[in-house]
């Protein structure tokens, strides 16, 4: 019988593991967990966990309560589910006894420190206590690079993204708010079959384009606004994420002069954006370019980051925390400049690092040649 | 001049510190902030924080980066707004040196671990280090009491929840699935204006409502088949919360006599939703009602949970953790019969408890007489 894609990220799992490494994991994060185990359930909330995995050399569970017990044994067939009656810490400690568990590693980054601090005092009290340890990205690193599958899941969600977007544009006109194309774009995702949006939709004109993360507002948009769409959908767990400034009418020679800079960063930046190319280079080839041009106070985030099941997620593409771009991994690269109190231009990509050079996801027209 | 609703809160939570309390507060959990400076934006991820409060005595401040800064100014207008240039860690670090904070008190049931270490590790090789310490629940327990403008939010966003739960219900019919339906429900409630769904809508019908927690599927719901659906919205950041359950045609003597059970203990725990009460009670009456009709195996999760700016808050009604109720208290009441394999129901209303008792914010008729 062929192995499960989830048999196989296991194996891969417990091979990458050292003989210094815990000898069980415990995986709380969302879409780690889901790509170790195929459980699609969000968390409620941060501090509402819908389950976690502990894994070992030879078991792997999925430790669940009643809501989500059925729905965990029909989609993590590769994991016994183990549903919690009473208390989650006693009960976890208990298997961990069962299994010999003597050292567990934990997600640092998502573990609260409430409960790090009960179960650290819990696992010292047990006759053969476990020490618990964090396992920094052990995951994380399996998911930067993704396989054909993934890569043909996140094409798909950039297509539905880019056909709404395109029908959106086609329709747009002055008058209508932000919050109106908002929910249109949000619609007409539903309807495409997405599985929703990995992120609110961002719709920003006039001066609210100066703000990059802006929550669409009732403002009307102008004639003469510029309008960034930062939008992505979901399909099959995956993200999608593109970013294009429109213009109604046609926009004041400031605007035309930074939407030609910002374009060309980006452009610059996607030759760079290669296996074996150091993930800091695209983000220092945009931003001396756009510093160059005299916008450089008005570039204030990263260049782009890493897109998977998480809409943010590893490689990031910064000045900082170098590493090695690699064959499979899928980033956006989305320069922008944002002019305090009148406007911005933002253009994102999606792409995947392929043999020779980044193949564009996103793939949609709507660009100016100003 | 009158003071905002938000230096009042302030205010309170300066008076609630003792001479033992950290001198200085560190506020990261997104509601909490929200409900102290009126800062509305979301984190884009757990490791994705938008912002968080500085505040001690006489001081308050935002901490955000360039993404957030506009939006920050216009929205916590009784904060000073602090843009981070670079390095989270060393520029936190440089404020607190500046407002000489002995003793930092942080979150720790949203803290993640990863943070802590990092900011420990900082605060200490400083030349006068500060301490860092959990500060448990003190913006979590002023939120439990919601005041007179609260309390209409959440009314509002419940008649909204209602009347699009009774527009969905007057068009259903057999061949349609979860899915569209809970599509309908997110389209139905933007054009009521509501600010978002406050969880993703639950459609679950036929052995779908066995799963409290299901996720809308592609199952077309049939004739007899019992569905639940569990629903909210947001509107000005506040949460409402109901769940009905209905047959498209007569239901069969079994879900029948659960569906009396389940409502029987629903109105029974009401009427121990009081001010004075203890937040057990309800739960241990629904329960023992349930139980004694020889259904408690399958009733495994607890009666409520507070609701507020988030979905799920203090106080629980639930076997653990009893604390007193109180006037201004907003809780869901919803117990429910879970039969594997065949489906089940749940019955949910969200309370505000008066003077008198509990009064329904949740108005909503759909429920049967059988």
């Amino acid at each position: 019988m062929n192995k499960s894609v989830f048999q196989k990220r296991l194996a891969t799992l417990r091979k990458n593991l050292t003989p210094r490494s815990p000898d069980t994991l415990w995986v709380i994060q969302p879409e780690n967990r889901r790509y170790l185990s195929g459980f699609r359930a969000a968390d409620a909330q941060l501090n509402e966990s819908s389950g976690s995995l502990i894994i070992n050399g030879e078991k792997a569970f999925l430790i669940t309560d009643s809501r989500y017990t059925l729905e965990a044994r029909r989609q993590a067939k590769d994991f016994e589910v183990i549903t919690i009656k009473k208390d989650f810490i006693t009960e976890l400690s208990n298997l961990l006894v069962r299994l010999k568990t003597k050292v567990l590693g934990f997600e640092g980054d998502h573990l609260t420190w409430e409960l790090h601090r009960q179960l650290a005092k819990q696992f010292k009290a047990l006759k053969s206590p476990v020490r618990i340890t964090p396992m920094a990205g052990v995951v994380g690193k399996m998911r930067e690079v993704k396989d054909k599958a993934e890569i043909k899941a996140m094409k798909a969600s950039a297509d539905i993204m880019s056909a709404v977007l395109d029908e959106v544009l086609f329709s747009l006109e002055p008058g209508l708010t932000e919050i109106e194309i908002a929910r249109e774009i949000e619609g007409l995702s539903n309807d495409a079959g997405a599985e929703g949006m990995a992120f609110p939709p961002i719709v920003a004109s006039g001066p609210n384009a100066a703000l990059p993360h802006a929550t669409p507002t009732e403002r009307k948009i102008g004639p003469k606004d510029p309008v960034i769409f930062d939008v992505g959908v979901k399909l099959d767990g995956y993200c999608s994420d593109m970013t294009r400034t429109i213009f109604l009418g046609p926009p004041d020679a400031g605007f035309k002069k930074i939407y030609r800079i910002v374009r060309q960063a980006q452009l610059a930046a996607l030759e760079y954006v290669r296996s074996g190319e150091v993930s800091t280079k695209p983000d220092s080839i945009a931003r001396d370019i756009i510093k160059d041009a005299g916008f450089g106070d008005y570039f204030g985030h990263s260049l782009g980051h890493g897109v998977g099941l998480a809409t943010h997620e590893a490689p990031r593409l910064s000045v900082r925390d170098p590493v090695r771009l690699e064959k499979g991994m899928v980033v956006t690269v989305e320069p922008g400049i944002y002019i305090p109190g009148k406007g911005g231009v933002r253009l994102e990509e999606m792409v995947v690092i392929e043999k020779d050079g980044p193949r564009i996801l996103t793939e949609n027209d709507n660009y100016y040649d100003f």
